[in-house]
This record gives C-alpha cells, sequence and structure tokens, in this order.
C-alpha cells in the first residue's frame, strides 16, 4: 500500500524527531515564553526580513485561521474569501462559530481575482442598505490554494492594495506554504509574501512538522493581547516547546525549504508519470497537491493499492482524485504508482 | 536552576518518544482514523472497564474543556463549577467565548459541595422568574482540582446522584488525573471515575506526554457529531496519529500509572522536606501540587535558584508559592531545594 | 412627497391604535403572560387549524430568524436558503453572529429549488469529508421573497418532502406573509402554511401592526424554553401585551387578511399604472413589491417626488427601483406616481 | 385586584398614545432615521447638556445591555459588574451569548464599592497569569439598582476615575433613570450623569413607553457602525417612529421626570403606609421598588388581591416580597392595599 492521501500522513522530518529527543529533559518555562520559541521566533523574523516582526505559534489550520481572524475583525464584519476557500468549506464552520460571516468571491482554479474584489468592495459601499449588511472586514488568500495553485506576485500586490486602500488587512493562509515556495512557477519568496501581506502563517502540519503553524505580523501589527484570544481559543499550547522545537528545527539550515522542494520534487516526478500514462488533469496545478479525471473502475481499482482522496464526481462515470506528494513520498512510491496505472 | 514552575516543564516521556520514531515514517491517515488512535482507544476502554465507551484525542485542557462543554450544553444553560475551577478563572473566558456561563459555587479547597450543588438547583427551580436565567446545564469538577485536593469516592457519587435526579451530565476534568489516581489518599481507580461521571477527560500533557487529553464517553453517550463539533472548534488534529501514539504508549504496560506514581512519590519526597524546614501549608494537597507560605524575602532569594509560580499574596509581607513534581521530577532536584531554604 | 419605499412607513392599523388605547391602563403581567397575548395565541392557533400549535411573539424580523434558527440548530449545523434569502444578506450577519452558516442555494425569482436543495443534500452526504463541513439542518425559505414571489403549493411540498427525508425542520419567514395569502396567485392558506412548515413567523410590522411577529411551531412541536432563548437573545419584551394586544386586533375580524388584501389591491392597480406607462419589469412580483428597471435620469427625477429604494444597478445607464405598497397605501398616492411618470 | 407587580404592567402614559394616533398615518423612512427620531435625539442632547452626544433607541433593557456591551468590548475583554447585577443575574445569558464573561463584584445593596473595584483591577494586572484571564474592559452599573438603590455622585465619580485610569468605559443601566433623578436622595441630575459616565441608557419601557431605551453616548464617542451591530443583534425597530415618537414625547414639556416624579411620590406614600403598618423593610430604597419582609401566611394572603413579585426565602417562614410603583399607580390602589395589610 503507498499513500499519496495527503501531505500529512507521516511524522515528522527526522531532524525534528532528534531535536526533541536532545532537548527533553531540559526544564523550560510553558505557552511560547521558553529560548526554543524565541529562538525559532528570530530566526523566522530573519527568514522574513522583518525584524520587527511578531510572531506566535499555534496548533493547525483551521484554529490558526479562526483565532487570526476574530482576532482582527470587529463584530459587524467579515472575511472575504474564494468560495472553495478552506475557511470557506472544509472547517466546519470555525469562523460563524465564532461569530463572522464569510463573504465568498468566484474562485478561479481555487483564486479570487482583484478585480472581482474591488467590485465587491465597490458594490457594498455604494449599495443603499449597506448598514444592514456584513461589512467586508478582511481578505482571506490560501497560497497554495486548496487546488494546489499559487498567486503571482502581481496578483497579490494588487489584492493588497485595494485591501489598502478600504482598510482592511490581507490574511495570507501558509498551510502549504513551503511547497508554494518551492514550486518552479513560484515568483516569491517569503520575504515577498512578508511585505505585501498584513498576516499569514507558514505551515508545519503539512510540510515536515508534526503539528504547528507559524502566524507571523510582519510589522509589529499583531491585534493587542493575541496571546490571550489564543487562550480563549483553546489554540495556546502548554507545552509551547513543542512547536518551537520544531519551527526551529524547520528554520535551521533551510529544513523548511528542503522539506518544501523535496515534495515539489516528487511531485514534478509524479506529474511526469501521469503524464505518461496518459492522465487527463483535471487543473495544472504547479505544487505538490495533482489531480487527474479518472473512470470510476480504475479509481476502484486503485484503492486497493493507492491512498488518495477523492475531489469530486464530474460525471456519472469519472471521478476527480487528487494525489498529494510531500516532503516524505519516496520515489519508489512514485514507481509503484506508475506500475499501476 | 531546578524548576518546580509546574508539570510542563520537560517534554515527553521517554518512551513515548521512542514510540514516535519507531512509527514516524508509516502512512496513516488523518483526523484521529489511524491504527494508533484505534489501539489507544482499546487500551482506555479497557482501563476503564467500559466496552462501549466513545474516546476523542483533544490537544491541550482549555480546548478540551470548550468542546466539550459547548457540545453537551443547549444554547439556554450554563456549566456549575466552582468559582476557583480552571474554566472560571484560567481559561480566559474560553466557555463563555463559545456562549455559555459559568455558574459558580463555592470552593472549599478546590472542590464544591453536593449539598451547596443541591440547594443551588433547588432555588433555581424555586424562583418565580427562572426562565430569565440560565440554567444549570451540567457539573464541572476538577480531579485533582486547581489545589491538588481530592474528591472522595463518596463526595463524587453524592454529586453524581444530583445531576442525575436533574438530568444533568457530570463532567470530571481530569488534566492531572495520573497524579490522582495514584495519590496515597485517593479512594478511587479509573474504572470508578468511569463509571460515575458522564464524560471526563484523562490528561496527557501533565502526565508526560507532549500535548493530549483523552475524552471518554463511557456509556456510548457521546453527544452527535462530536468530531464535527471538536473540528469547528479547531480542535481536530491532522495528523491525530501525535496523539493516538502517545496515548497508546501512556496505556501499554501502565505507563500512565507509573507516570503518575513517580510524581506523588516525588511530590512525598517534597513534602516531607518542606516539613523538614518548617515551612507553613498553605493547605493540605494529597498530590503533585503543594503550596506554602514564605516570607517575600525568602521568596525573592529561592526565585533565583528555583522555578515555581506565584499562587496568591495572603498580606503585604507573604507570599503562597506553589511547587509542582511531575512524571520527570528528580530526587536530586529536591535534595537541592531542601538545601536552598 | 408620496412613498413606496417600503411596508412599514407609516404607523399602524387605525384598529390596533384604538385597541391600545382601550387597554392602556389595565395592569397585567408582563413577557407574553398576559391575557390579550394568551387571546391572540389562541386566535392564530384557530387561523392555522393548529389546536395545538404553541405561539411566541417577538418584535421583529431579523431578530426572529435569528432567534428561531438558533433555537432550532445543533451548533454544528447551519442553515440552508436562497442566496438572496434575507438571512444571507440583510441582516448584518445576525445568524452567522450566533454561531451558524447560511449555506446559499441559487436563487430563481428569490426562491430555492427543490431539485437543487435535494442534489446540496445527497452531494453532502456522498462527500467524503463532510464531517469537516457544516452540516446542512435546517431549511429557510421566505414567502413572499425578497422578490415578492410566491412558492406554489406543490413546491412547498416538495421541499418540505425532502426536509422530512433528511430530518430537517423547514421554517417560513412570513415577514409579509399577510400579501402573500392574498395575492392572486396565492394557492395556499394559512392552513396549509401551517400543514406544511415545521416552523414559521406571521409577519406584523410589514403588515399593519407597529411591531411584532408571530412565531408559530403548529404541532407543538417548540425547541424546549424556547422563552429563555428569545430572552438571552434580547428578543423577549417586557409589556408583551405590546404585541398580544395587536395580533389580538390583527386575528379579530380577520382584520390581517383585509390589511393583505388592501396592499395587494393596490399592488395590482399600480401594475396597471405602471404598465399603461410602460415600464420595464425586472421581474413578474404577484405580491406588494413591484420592481422596474428605469434610466437613471428617471430615477433621479421621480426622487424628488416618490420615495422608493434603488434595487441594483444593472448596466450604467439604468437603475431597478422597487415600489412597495401596504395596508395604507392610498390610491391617490398610485395615481399621483401615474402622473408623474 | 391591585398590582405593584413591576413598573411595566399598564400601557403608556396617555400623551404617548396621543402622539402615536396623531402621526399614524404620515409615511417615514425606516430604522431610526425619521425626523421624530432625529428631533427626540435633540431634545435628549439638550437635556444632558451635550450637544454631541450620539442617541440610538433600542427596544428593550437586555437587549440594550447586549449590544453596547458586546459593541464597546474586544474580544478577550469582560464586563465587570455586581454578583446581583441585572447583566450577571436575569438576563438569561444574554452577555455570555455573545461572547463576554461577566466579571462579578461583591454587592452592597446592589452597589459596587469603587475600593472594591479598585483592588479587582490592581490583582488582576499583578497577577503573573493575568494573560490567561478574562480582561476587565468595562464597568457596568445599574442605577437605580436592582434593589432600588442609587449612587451618591460622589460614589459614581470614583467608579468614573478608576474606569478613565485602566482605560474602560463606564456604563450605567438607567432602565429605571426617571425614578432614580425624582428620588428625594438623588443628587444627581442627567446632565451629571451624562457627564460621568462613557454611555447610559434612559429607560422608557420602565418610565412610561411601550417599549423603548434611548442610548446615549455623550461625547460622540458611540463604537464605529453601532447601528450595524444593533441591527445584527436584532435591535434594529424596523418602524423607528415607534421610538423617536415615544421619546420625543417623553422629553417634551418634562413628561419623562413627571413620570418619574409620579412613581417616586407614589413609592413615598406606600412607604408610609408600610411603616404605619410596621412592615420589616428588606432594606432602604429612595426609589420605586420596596422590598418587605413577611410572614409566608400574610404572603398567602395578600397573593389573593395584590399583584407583586417574591424576591427571595430568608428563611423557612418568612418571604420578601417587591412592591414597585410607577408612573401609573393610582393613589386608591395604596390605599387599599393598606387596607389589605
Amino acid at each position: 500500500m503507498i499513500s499519496f492521501e495527503n501531505d500529512y500522513t507521516t511524522g515528522a522530518h527526522p531532524k525534528i524527531l532528534q531535536r526533541l529527543s536532545e532537548t527533553n529533559l531540559e526544564a523550560v518555562t510553558g505557552y511560547g515564553m521558553d529560548p526554543y520559541c524565541e529562538s525559532a521566533r528570530e530566526k523566522i523574523r530573519k527568514s522574513c526580513g522583518c525584524p520587527e516582526a511578531e510572531v506566535f505559534f499555534l496548533v493547525g489550520g483551521t484554529q490558526t485561521n479562526a483565532v487570526v481572524i476574530s482576532a482582527m475583525l470587529k463584530g459587524y464584519e467579515g472575511v472575504v474569501a474564494a468560495e472553495t476557500g478552506h475557511i470557506n468549506v472544509h472547517e466546519a464552520g470555525a469562523i460563524e462559530c465564532v461569530g463572522h460571516k464569510v463573504l465568498a468571491l468566484p474562485e478561479h482554479s481555487g483564486k479570487i481575482d482583484p478585480g472581482e474584489l474591488e467590485t465587491l468592495l465597490e458594490n457594498f459601499y455604494q449599495d443603499e442598505s449597506y448598514e444592514h449588511m456584513v461589512f467586508p472586514g478582511m481578505v482571506y488568500v490560501s497560497h497554495p490554494t486548496e487546488f494546489g495553485t499559487l498567486y503571482r506576485k502581481g496578483e497579490l500586490e494588487a489584492i493588497a492594495e485595494i485591501c489598502r486602500n478600504y482598510h482592511m488587512p490581507l490574511f495570507l493562509d501558509g498551510a502549504r506554504l513551503g511547497y508554494g515556495l518551492m514550486s518552479r512557477e513560484s515568483d516569491m519568496t517569503l520575504e515577498d509574501i512578508a511585505g505585501i501581506c498584513d498576516v499569514f502563517y507558514i505551515g508545519g502540519t503539512k510540510v515536515g512538522a508534526l503539528c504547528g503553524e507559524a502566524v507571523v505580523f510582519p510589522r509589529k501589527n499583531a491585534p493587542k493581547h493575541f496571546l490571550t484570544t489564543a487562550k480563549q481559543h483553546g489554540a495556546l499550547l502548554a507545552k509551547g516547546r513543542l512547536l518551537g522545537i520544531q519551527f526551529d528545527a524547520l528554520f535551521t539550515d533551510n529544513l523548511y525549504l528542503d522539506a518544501g522542494r523535496h515534495g515539489i520534487e516528487m511531485a514534478e516526478r509524479l506529474k511526469t508519470v501521469l503524464k505518461e500514462k496518459e492522465c487527463v488533469f483535471y487543473l495544472e496545478s504547479p505544487t505538490n497537491q495533482q489531480f487527474i479525471i479518472v473512470e470510476d473502475s480504475l479509481a476502484e481499482e486503485l484503492r486497493k493499492h493507492v491512498g488518495f482522496s477523492v475531489w469530486e464526481k464530474p460525471d456519472e462515470e469519472h471521478t476527480v482524485i487528487r494525489l498529494v506528494t510531500s516532503w516524505s513520498t519516496r520515489p519508489e512510491e512514485i514507481e509503484r504508482l506508475g506500475e499501476l496505472l
């Protein structure tokens, strides 16, 4: 059995486990105030080129989205996102649970369009009855998106400029940021992202950590008492060291980017194999999630030997399946998949 | 520097780290559906003597309290707790954040009194205007309490009976349950607790795990779609294996109870040393949290060499400090503290 | 100046004011427990043909939607509604504010389509990851819709059957129910609606009352402690008599239906005038809201003499305007509008 | 049957009903944007001596408390109130429902003590773990209190000063403000209250209106988009005129104060009668709520002829009953009560 089910099927990068072992019996203070968290913060600040950045470590993605969004929005505001955005579909209503509406924009291979964003905002403020509606209070983008696609730097800058004009923060969900940064089609560095966004997170869970997401407010612009907001949402880990040590390892000797690069190399190899086998791609993805359209009978047969997820049923006889590589994918797994196909 | 600051200053029990390493590169499915979680569940069911128990693994204590309480209460209900209960004081309003009031009862060394609980309930339903008030919908107890004290089996049974009479579930916060079970003064086993309570959690974070709490609904009585409720609150870990492997290790060869026993042995040794040094105890605690009243000057001096937390300032010249032992406390640390005193 | 701005520009039907005056100095108990509320409840039960119905009086529409929906949904559920449904657009996020997502379906002249509803539900439960998504927990329809359109009895029954199959209550927002019932195209009576829906409200504010909406649970199926839920949401009026007296008057001698009939007669007369003037209708509405597409210059000119609301800007040169009649519209106003056009 | 059950048993002051009738068929715009609301606002600004005050009309007390408090608090903050404060006891958890904890202070005849408030705040910020607790974000006082008692001007100023030092707004719940202002023991005018508080409301429901509370932000300090927040909480009345006309009448020719004065005169007469009958007072109240301790048998007998509410059962044989006068109490009712006693 081989698995392309997702990028969180295996444990952690061995260097992370090693650091957890080495530091295991040292007694440090809790809640992210330990020296490992501080060291990780400093390394992240450097990697982002933001010496004043405020960095917080939370445990998982849905949690991070809910905490960041509720900390930044006023009560009468909602968050603008692609209709396919993770917060709008696959987080069980976590944003609504803390009181805010997701204002959905059309998606284009998972991305929002700056022009459509601007139109939404113009229309909102031109509406006679806008005071009876949910105010657009911030913009959420995922990068890579839920379809593995990437924003071009110019697109993200255009979105950021609109946000500035309307005094709305721009939030980038980087659950798979490592794979985005290492994609051959990426034209942005971590510094670029930190320069463009008002807040973003560097995903650990899907890029080699056991758990953990690093939230970055690049210009010392964290909402007041963000730690308390995290605590209130059950997102403050007692043994903050678990997150600090992992991110410290990930930001030592480029481990984070290396993990991302490996996932991308495996994805490119996977694409080559899929193309050789004349698979039909559902869309063109430059990162570690690949989507192909297969006949139902093939999907059923494959399922006996390969882990994957079913994305959609475009018609009665076909299935869109998602194949995901990661920092831990082995070339043999791809070869084996090729054989099976 | 030695630390009695709390029971989450160090990493994980070495056997846990070992199991994390051994299983690290196996690919398993996410969100608690992996074989390690399933194995851990089965072992916990056995330890609880509840073959039908439903067991869920969440990440931390505040989160667990909020998820369990909001899953079990109706919108118009609140949760009854001691005024010093963790949910009423040190969780940054996590319960209120999800819409519920904490109905505070007086505390007696951290415990609620069955008689006072009954009076509260009688008075509530006798009040002409009870429909304008928050309905008491469940009872929360911590065991050990925030003061390290323990309920006697008879007390917990009395509370449970009142709860049954009023159709309210009884929820036991077992963040430090391992230390409670192994206390010399405990008259309850895990089976007893599972028999008495409607829901409780077995704390991992403070008893040897990196993170993790195991929520047990002993009689197949989990609220419908509890997993979705957890997800909605950002409490569902993608790599559920991290929790499953840890609890599987903790419930193999009695590791959980052994960890608890060590913490208690160290606490007893600590008490002996403190008594020898004629320290004044703030209260009598039979578990791993010990509270002593010291002169401010001594507290300041100690702080240079010892980690502890300040509990209270009873007057201008004294401080109540809390000293906590754990599964990882070393006898040398206690000796050293004795020397310093 | 004449006004077709909406159906809540004037005060109350004179018979309501008269009853308020007649009863003014009688002392009665509060919170809806007075004899006028009880009398109104009984009359509504009769009109609905539901001798067991539970009836509650709330103050306004947004409030009623939020209270009913939050009382009936579990925490992990959302409410299905047309994308143009009032709760999804013009209630400032009141549903999200109490923790629930609005699951939007496409609209067809403001209505949802039973087939699309069924598809949404089928797809939901077939999705591998449905436990990570918001469960569809109830269906909301407005009747008349925000576009003045009406469900046919067959359509509403089809929706109700789907709801029953999926154990979801069907909630009908009847803010303008009186106009719907009296429309020439209506094929449903109040009894029909009570027989089909699980909960609905009879709008008072827009059909002749100063304020007030009567929520009806036709089969003794109100959620437990609904009064407390209303209180908790600030929706329980201390002087409940204000609502009871009004609904008692509205359900005496057919006043409610008469008020609705007058609004419809005026709407029909308005349509005739608009057609005579060769206005272009935005859509065909059989109730008291009429939508026409006019050139911007005409809209500007009209605004000097006529109250109306701007619905939409379909292009750079045209405006969709909404003209609303009500129980208090006078024929002269329509004549005057004809002259102005 | 005579009634001292509360101050909202009767309808509205006849002058209010008269104004509602006179204006009934005028068409005005909704949501508080009509000329009557504007006129009422202007009169309230004058009465408060605050030409820049922002004034909003909401429907009821619980609603007003929830909207004001949630509009002014940040997510991680709670509201400090007396343990007997209305928001802490008799509003069914409306504050928690919108996410905030009520931080209870001891009560002294219903009032909070400035010294105890200061101690709470000092202790909070001195606590090592204050970031894990609910931040005190504003102070709520009711005036008159739930026991009919009044703050002295010096007391309220002392509380306000503490609030300013800690950057917390001071909110005064004036549900019965008219009776407070007209009490013989009051040393504050409406101008004083507007000068001292950051936000307060002038209660209409209990002082002669059918419904309605006027929220005043005296120094143009309303939270941004307060109207939208009100809408979101279901607190924005469509026919805002109903509130505007009532408050316009109440603030014309001193009607509000006259209504308050009548309630106080009746209360003084009631006290005289009760003293003559040698009733035992539960506490000394200078406003329109009077509390006496009677034998259970007397309470039962009285209940046949008099409406009142049961406040408390101090022991097995006695009951504390509350007798309330209002703007509509007639001297004959008090005489009759005297006879019955």
